[in-house]
C-alpha cells in the first residue's frame, strides 16, 4: 500500500446510521454444505427483518461471482481471495449501517475466523446451517454432488474436500428437525435477545 | 465462470429497498483532480442528505485502498482492477437501495464508461468536480503535487499522466466560483429534479 494516502474522516458514522435503522448492524454469515439451506434460510431472515422495518442485504457465493468476483476462479488461492473480498464488502455494508447476509459455504475455519478478525467483536455472527450431507446430498438442486461424484467437480465440498465445522459459532441451526421459517425465527431471537434489532 | 453456477432470486428487491428509502438508489460518481474537492464535497453533500433523512454510503479512494484493494498497486492493470471493483461494490449498494457517493480520481472516460454501462441508465450520476490544476496544486494538502513535481510520484493525474474530462456529466460542477456548500446544495437539487429524492 502506498504511502501516499491519508485517511478521511466520514462525516456521517457506522453507528449513526446504524442508530436510524433501529438496528445494531453487522454480518450474518451464513455457512454450511452445498444444499444445506444456507441461501433458502438467509432469504426468509431478509425477508422478516424487512417487514419488521430493518434496512437488509444479502451477499450470495451465487450473484457475487457474476459480479465483483468474476475474475476469479476455483483454485485455493482464488478461494482464499474469494473469502477476502466478500469479508470486505460485508464490512462495508456494517459501516452503511446495514444488516448483512452472507451465504457461503466458507469450509475453512481460517477463512471464516479472518472475516470475523476483520470486524469488531460483536459485529461477526456464525451461524452453521448443519444439514446431513446425505440429506445435502440427496436434495442436490443443481446436480453438483452427482458430478462430484461422477469426478467432473474436482475439490467439492463434503465430497472431494473436506468441510471443517465450526467450533463456536453464535448459531448452530440443526435443519434436520426445523422448518425455513423456524430455523429464520431462531435466528431473529438470537438477533433481538443480543441487542441487534430494536436497537 | 463455471457453469456450476445458478443465480438465486433474493426476495426483497432493489425496488422495494429504494422505495422504503423515499429514494430511487444510485451512484454519484465524483470525478476530478487529487484535492479538486471531490470528498469534500461528497461528505458534505452525504451529511446533507443524512439530514434529510436519506439512506446514502460513501465510498472513497482513501479508505477502500485499505481494505477491499489493498492488494493492488497503482500500475495500470491495478488500476482498471481498482476502479472495476469499486464499480462492483457501488452496484451491490445500488442493490442494497442506497445512495452510493463515491470519490475517485479516476481519469479515464473508459474506466468512468465502464462503471456507467455496469449499472442500469439512469444509475449512475456523473459528477465533474472542476478544479483547475493551480488551484489544486496550491492546495496540494498531502504534499503530493509537490512530490510529484520531484519526480518521487509516478503518473500522477495532471502533472506526469493526463485527466480526461468527462464529456458529457450529468452535473459540471466549477468550484471555483462555488462553496463547498453551494456546490453540494446545486447536486442535490439536480438529484431532487430528477426523482432521485423523495421517490
Amino acid at each position: 500500500m502506498s504511502n501516499n494516502i491519508v485517511f478521511h474522516n466520514q462525516y456521517i458514522s457506522k453507528k449513526q446510521k446504524s442508530q436510524r435503522n433501529k438496528q445494531k448492524s453487522c454480518i450474518l454469515w451464513f455457512t454450511g454444505l452445498s444444499a444445506s439451506g444456507k441461501s433458502t434460510i438467509a432469504n426468509e431472515l431478509e425477508k422478516i427483518l424487512f417487514e419488521d422495518g430493518y434496512s437488509t442485504y444479502l451477499l450470495d457465493g451465487d450473484n457475487i461471482r457474476f459480479g465483483l468476483n468474476k475474475d476469479l476462479g476455483f483454485d485455493n488461492k482464488s478461494r482464499v481471495e474469494n473469502i477476502r473480498r466478500i469479508g470486505e464488502v460485508a464490512k462495508l455494508l456494517i459501516d452503511a449501517g446495514l444488516i448483512c447476509l452472507s451465504a457461503f459455504i466458507s469450509p475453512f475455519e481460517e477463512d471464516r475466523d479472518n472475516i470475523r478478525s476483520l470486524v469488531e467483536k460483536d459485529e461477526f455472527v456464525e451461524i452453521f446451517i448443519d444439514t446431513p450431507l446425505d440429506i445435502c446430498e440427496n436434495r442436490d438442486p443443481k446436480g453438483l454432488y452427482k458430478k462430484a461424484r461422477n469426478g467432473e467437480i474436482a475439490f467439492f465440498t463434503g465430497i472431494s474436500s473436506p468441510y471443517e465445522n465450526p467450533k463456536n459459532p453464535e448459531l448452530h441451526i440443526e435443519t434436520k428437525s426445523k422448518s425455513v421459517q423456524e430455523s429464520a425465527l431462531e435466528i431473529k431471537n438470537y438477533l433481538k435477545e443480543n441487542g441487534y434489532l430494536n436497537a
